[in-house]
Parts: structure tokens; C-alpha cells; sequence
């Protein structure tokens, strides 16, 4: 299944998509795809009213689509998790989950604008795949126990301003909030038809030209891992999103490829979960 | 005015005290204290009913007191903010801000119990300043302008796992946001009421030892400075809450304090912000 919301910022209609990618509406279900939503089997109860002949089609022809999920309570990031990226980073792969977080108001639809920050030089871009957690997680046992508290999947660009992350002094998080660096979706994508969430491809390019090009299998602390390890640290709320980090191809990799400007059209994909294209512009 | 809310978890009702320290029903004027009512000058609507006689006396007797600001959307931390902590700490003054993010849903009411979590060996303490945003705050152009976004201050204990944040790799974080890290309270008092910011005592005790006893004084960063800052790197919403640093006297510290453990007792005061007493317990 396939869920996702369409219309004007802060004021999206839910929607899920059919077998044939029809959308239909849920607002006779629930006013939002929101924590509320999740936490009560909302993802279960819109598959059953969609196979029941409940849910009338919705015409989304022209329509924004926002991100999948609604107001976030916290974004949580795991930092230099595939074995490529962190080398070209010129860091040695870490032992165990380098986490960080995101503020998670800087969550934006799958194609908005994002805004260099005023006094930047090096925005950059990072696809990842996106773990939207739906159910309460706390102190798992086993990593195998993750797969109960995931709601699905759908696409992030973790934008980063590279200057401001490791060259103000500190902690990433400086480089890692700006308004808009959060493009997410399109779908939230539901377990049963992403399969397995180490055998996803993810691409993104710039301007046309591809620049990251990497697969989930990569990752050096899969899934259902980063998700058991994030609850011995932190409750893990329905809502909450978990950018699970990037592949090589970063332009503050050892790649020389140029940093974002205004007018530059980033496209990001991950197989099963869709495509974001955005434009830059100039906060 | 100190505004405050008080009830069971989930379930505060809002109030404000008179000048006399006696508690004035907020609710028919709104719901809750959060993002809604501060951006829509809810602080100065309370002070006008107030002064008309139109919020009835609220007897709070036995009554939990609960953060004083509903669902924070984020809490932003700035890190060896004063000299002396850094200096305890053995890292040099910061040449600008360190930030870092504390998950939001790790604030409680100031005297809610707070948890060890599971596998700690160094849970540490922090009296902190926290400020309370009232308006939206991007690009600043001067620390001067914070005065018209800051709604007003708090209390924070920024409770920390030191092994968590400094020894397991990475960002600072992972040792920040564990359950119930974030003792928020018991006021939210109006900068009229506080005075200058930088001229308030903040101490700590546990088990009735003293352990810290700074002055926001000796900041590096002032109130107004850090809130201009953060606004360069991203937007400040109203509710959200920056918690400002610690002074010296943490575990962490040269002191040789100890960590602790389930069953200590807490106590943590700013001048004229009031008084948190909160009991450890174990995850």
C-alpha cells in the first residue's frame, strides 16, 4: 500500500493509492496520515475500507503532494552508514550507529522548494531511505523486533550545509536544520510491498547528471538494526522518521562535485518508494 | 506573569498566577499553553483577562505541575556555553555557539521522575536557562531584535548520559535524548518579570549537596546573541525551547561528583524562575 497527501502546505488531504495507482481519499477514515493515525492500526483500517469499496477516488491531477506523514515529532539521523560514503568522507567506518538529529520542522513535500541558507557555500544533497515508525519503541529486545513498530518507508533528502555542519565548531546538527532541508516522500510505502529494506537502489542526480547511485544492501547497520539500536537511547514515537543514511556521491565527497545553488534541479529515486524532484532556491 | 499548567501527564490545564502567587484558571481564554496561543499573543490576552477579573481562582493543592509549554516542537541546545564548565570539561571556550538537538518528547514536568536509563554508568545533571520562543524567529538581524521573540523563560535540567553522548561514537545526542530527559518548569515567566536575562543565580543540589552554583552572567553566549544565532541556521518557531548551558559542577566535571543512580533526589533553581525537586527512578 501506498499512502501519501495532496494539497496546499499545511493543509494536505490523505490519500492512498490502489493496485493500479488510482488515489482515493481518506478523509472518510482520518482527517491526517498523523502519529494519532498511526498508532491506531489507521494503516490496516485504510487497506480494509479500500478493499470494501469504502474509499471514493480522489483526483489529484495538479495537485502538491506533501510529505507522507504529518508534523513528524522528531527526525532522527544516522550519520556515515554506508561503507563508500564514509570513506569518501575520509572517515573510518564507525562502530556502532553515529546518530544525530534533525529539527523536525524542516520536513518539506517531495518536490517544494528548498532554500540554500542565507551565507551558505555548501549545501549538499543525500538520498536515503526513510523509516517512518508506527508503533511505540522502546527498549526492543531483539532487532528482529523492529519489523512491529515500522509503519513503511518513503524517501528523504538529508540536506546538509557542509560548512556550517563541520566547520562552526561542534556538533553536525548546525548544518543539518535549516528551513527546508527535509524534502520527504512521496508515499509512505507500507512493508509488505517494499520487501526487504536492504534491497532497494537509491539514485540521485543533479541538473540531469547523476551523482549518487547506491543500494541498501550496503548499509552497514541495516534497518531493523538502527531501529532496535535507537530505542536503547530514545522512545521512538509513532510518526517519528529515521533517516537511515547516505551513499557515496555527495559533493563534499572526494568526487569534486560543485555544491547546490539557487536554480539547480535535484531528482531523487529509491526503488519501489517513488521519485522527488525539487529546485533550489535562495532563502 | 508566571504562566504554568497543571494536572496529570497529557492532561494539564493551563493557569496563571497573580501577583499575590495565587493560580488563575487560563482556560477560558484557551485549551492549552502551546505554539497556538503564544503566536497569537496569548501572554498578553492572559494579562489583560487577568487584570479584568476574568480568569477564576484555581485551587492547584496536590496538583502535579506539568512543563509549563505544551509539545514543544523542538529543544535546541547550546553546549559549553559557560567558561567555567568548558574549562571542567577540558575543552577549550567555543569561538561561536556548539548546538546541538534534545528529542522534544523527552520534556516532563520539573518535579516528574526521571529514569537511569537501561545500561547507563554516567547520568549526569545540568541547571540550565531555558528561553521560550514566542514568535517566529529566521535571519535575525541583530540579537537585539530576540527580545521580540522570546516569550519567555524556564527551567531546565539537561539531563545527559555522558557515556552515551562521548564514548559510543558520533554526536552528542545519542546521550541527550533518553526518556524523560528534559525536566521542564515550574513557570513560564515573562521577560518583564525576569529582568536582564544574564543576571539571574542558577544552583543544583543532590540528595541536598551542592553541586552547581554559576550565574547566567558568566554565559559566553548571551540569551539574546544565541536566539539571533540559532535564527541564522534555522527558523524558531513559537514553543520551541533553547535550553542555554550549563555552569560548572556537573559529574562530568573535575569534581569527582558522582553519577546518578536510581533513588537520588534532585533539586535544581534559577532566581525568580522557581524550583524543580525530582526523584531518579530506573528504565
Amino acid at each position: 500500500m501506498r499512502f501519501l497527501r495532496v494539497g496546499p502546505q499545511g493543509a494536505e488531504r490523505p490519500a492512498v493509492l490502489d493496485a493500479e495507482g488510482q488515489a482515493h481519499d481518506l478523509t472518510p477514515l482520518t482527517g491526517d496520515i498523523d502519529a494519532v493515525f498511526l498508532a491506531s492500526d489507521g494503516l490496516d483500517r485504510a487497506r480494509a475500507a479500500l478493499a470494501a469499496g469504502e474509499l471514493p477516488r480522489l483526483d489529484t491531477t495538479g495537485l502538491r503532494v506533501g510529505a507522507p506523514v504529518a508534523r513528524p515529532g522528531k527526525v532522527v539521523c544516522i550519520g556515515l552508514n554506508y561503507r563508500d560514503h564514509a570513506a569518501e568522507t575520509g572517515a573510518p567506518p564507525p562502530a556502532e550507529p553515529v546518530v544525530f538529529m534533525k529539527a523536525a520542522d524542516t520536513v518539506v513535500g517531495p518536490d517544494d522548494q528548498v532554500l540554500v541558507p542565507r551565507g551558505s557555500r555548501k549545501t549538499d544533497y543525500e538520498v536515503e531511505l526513510a523509516v517512518v515508525i508506527g508503533r511505540t519503541a522502546r527498549y526492543l529486545d531483539d532487532p528482529a523486533d523492529a519489523e512491529d513498530v515500522i509503519a513503511g518507508y518513503t524517501i528523504t533528502d538529508d540536506v546538509s550545509e557542509r560548512a556550517f555542519q563541520l566547520e562552526r565548531g561542534g556538533q553536525w546538527d548546525k548544518g543539518k536544520s535549516c528551513e527546508t532541508f527535509n524534502p520527504l516522500g512521496p508515499w509512505l510505502v507500507t512493508p509488505d510491498e517494499t520487501g526487504d529494506p536492504q534491497g532497494l537502489a537509491l539514485r540521485l542526480w543533479v541538473n540531469g547528471e547523476p551523482r549518487q547511485d547506491g543500494h541498501s544492501k550496503d548499509m552497514l547497520f541495516g534497518v531493523h538494526h538502527v531501529v532496535w539500536y535507537l530505542s536503547q537511547f530514545m522512545v521512538l514515537e509513532p510518526g517519528d522518521v529515521i533517516n537511515t543514511g547516505t551513499p557515496a556521491g555527495v559533493a563534499a565527497g572526494a568526487n569534486d562535485f560543485p555544491y547546490l545553488r539557487a536554480g539547480d534541479v535535484v531528482e531523487v529515486e529509491i526503488e519501489r518508494l517513488g521519485r522527488q524532484r525539487h529546485v533550489l532556491g535562495q532563502a
